[in-house]
């Protein structure tokens, strides 16, 4: 099966956007076996839209395109593959009642061009999206599966994940090839790329079925590993085998499996332990709290959380000792400590876990630099506090800074675990 | 001018790299004035690049393709372009003695391979490249231009400021078309993109001249304005003429320009007002904090904040009333007014801003659903609260939740100045 990918949109076409709906679209489709052959970007010009459409529907097996699929008169795509397929647009009475509702319940006005996102190409099937007012759209001829989904990189990819990648895959089994293609992602923390390749070889370059990938994320590393299998029990039984070696090499860095991210890790172990955790944060201003609260039933064990970003507040409200910030200042291990104890103490909770540093780009000097970071973690059994150099911009040192926070609060528990 | 951008490489194609090269050399074209029309991606196989090849030289007057430039065999951009356009390829004396030179002076084996990278189809120029091994190739035909540069991205971006921009500067000017495109994007809260786009109307489809773009962010609508000019001046000119137009239309909408986000334009009417704010957070869990912080500076105005997600902590941090809480609810105007009020004074702040909601996606009920949020700001005159509902998953409630807060902020200080 040949696959092309049509991204549309101006915007990618002149560059303010980067085109990374194509590569995840590629990445996805790699997973169950489909070879990407093309990839095309044009702008919301309708000659030009249809034109490209017309060559992708006829040179490749599968086509999928991305973007023009909002409310406006720009917007294109949909319109086009029904002109260029022969498919006159009808209305999808089911999303279109549900756009009213949504609509109605918002109590915002619902006018002509919202109806648009409900036309859908005669004899196509309508994906709902649960993320937007676009839906997908997947329509099956003999020669050609033809793709549509929405620009918006999230709604892209649950649409793709959640209903274009099964239906392809159950395509693909109707064909005599070995037609399962299953995946699982170990997720790395404390080990960079480099190292952790390193300690997974010959594993990684040798082998062949299942297949290893690494996929570096900001201070973490993926590796996906899928297997190619005539079922799905075979399938799972290679994954399992290779997933048990790359944990015999790398421990307790393997924190978590497919999309489990670091928060959801920490929250799981937290729930285990039956034990509560509060925050007290400086520079990443709230970010660590961010992460702990996007995990679902994170009430249970998040009790809340201070941004003492002034000095004043970290003394009001975390009982920091004015003369510690006076003779240490307030990005010191010495405050991260009284930080961590005082939220700890203020909200009553089991852990609480402190950062303090400079997030940049200003406020550096030679001492102390731009990216310093203090964490702390304090817990019944006392308090430890750890420095870090962080490096990158504001919003990367952050994100770093947030990722180490809840690492050493993951080490913490497990360590309290073993221990 | 019609440009193309062409990209090659597998590992582009499969999604193992994103495309970067062709949205950076994109934005470059545009500032002399050169429209994309087209941006194709194929990987390393020569019958493909070689149709994408002829493909591009027949509709565009400028062809740039990146990548595949390499010294091995699999890179095959300079021979399918050497074959496509009948200029057979040459060694240039100079580049194969300064690449035996270069491997002489490292001590690496110099071979046939390397040789290659020395090769320059007849008539074109070699542009000499700083920072590799693989020169840019210009060559001018009657009917089309092309331009080979190496897939590296600071080598191709070297190449593209200081050999090929000023040679297609050069070869515009001799000709009479205007030569300057100049963007500027207008950013818009509050109000849906159907609905910007009916306020804009007729503006909006019946601009040739700049043009207007719509693009749909999470709880913001982007407009770009595109102006085609002689010269700059005139450019700025008429995309001013087009921004007074739109913010006539959409008034206090407009919340910022270009690369301004809405924490960013919230810091600025605090800056410009001396006003502090703090935070006090239940459902968003720190990321409205999270938001105003990443604006380099904001510890000018951002005092603090207070994640209270608990009840109890709501009491003890906030001084919110128990008795609030038992009667209405955690989720309620009243709670989010005391909340606000509560972290004002907690930390001294000109400006509290509070959050009550139900993030989900467990704890709605029929009379409280997942999504219900309140909104409350206090300030020296008295404390306001809205009541929202928000729709998507957790995450995006969170977002779309910051996002009303920070534009209820917005609101507030612009009033006052106003006021």
């Amino acid at each position: 099966m040949k696959a092309e990918i049509l991204a549309v949109g101006t915007e990618l076409l002149m560059g303010q956007t980067v085109n990374t709906n194509a590569a995840e679209i590629a990445r996805m489709l790699a997973e169950i076996g489909v070879g990407v052959y093309y990839q095309t970007i044009v702008g919301d010009n309708p000659q030009r839209l249809e034109e490209a459409a017309r060559t992708a529907v006829g040179r490749a097996d599968l086509v999928i395109a991305s973007g023009g699929l909002g409310p406006t008169e720009d917007d294109l795509t949909r319109e086009t593959f029904a002109h260029v397929l022969g498919a006159p647009l009808e209305q999808h009475e089911g999303w279109a009642q549900r756009l009213r509702e949504l609509f109605a319940r918002r109590g915002r006005p619902f006018t002509g061009n919202n109806l648009r996102q409900a036309m859908v190409p005669s004899g196509a099937v309508l994906l709902e999206n649960d993320n937007g007012t676009a839906p997908g759209i997947y329509l099956q001829r003999p020669d050609v599966v033809v793709v549509l989904v929405p620009g918006p990189p999230h709604e892209m990819r649950a649409l793709m994940r959640e209903k274009v990648l099964p239906r392809l895959a159950r395509e693909l089994a109707g064909s005599r090839q070995a037609a399962v293609l299953i995946s699982k992602v170990l997720r790395v923390v404390g080990v960079g790329e480099a190292k952790a390749a390193e300690l997974l070889e010959p594993l990684l370059s040798e082998q062949e079925n299942p297949t290893i990938a690494p996929l570096a994320k900001t201070a973490e590393v993926h590796f996906r590993i899928t297997a190619r299998a005539f079922d799905a029990d075979e399938a799972h039984r290679l994954i399992a085998e290779t997933a048990r070696q790359i944990r015999d090499r790398l421990g307790d860095a393997v924190y978590g499996e497919d999309d489990t991210t670091l928060e959801k890790a920490v929250g799981e172990l937290l729930v285990h332990r039956g034990l509560t955790v509060a925050t007290a944060e400086s520079c990443t201003g709230g970010l660590v709290s961010h992460r702990l609260t996007n995990v679902p039933g994170s009430s249970a064990y998040f009790t809340g959380g201070m941004l003492t970003y002034s000095d004043a507040l970290k003394v009001s409200a975390l009982a920091v000792d004015p003369a510690l910030i006076a003779q240490y200042g307030a990005v010191s291990e010495q405050v991260a400590e009284a930080m961590a104890t005082g939220v700890r103490k203020a909200t009553g909770s089991d852990i609480g876990i402190s950062l303090t540093g400079i997030a940049g780009p200003g406020g550096g000097t030679a001492e102390k630099p731009v990216g310093l970071t203090f964490i702390g973690v304090a817990d019944q059994s006392g308090v430890l506090c750890r420095r870090f150099q962080f490096w990158g911009g504001r919003e990367q040192i952050k994100v770093r800074a947030s990722q180490a926070a809840l690492e050493l609060l993951r080490r913490r528990l497990l360590g309290d675990r073993n221990g």
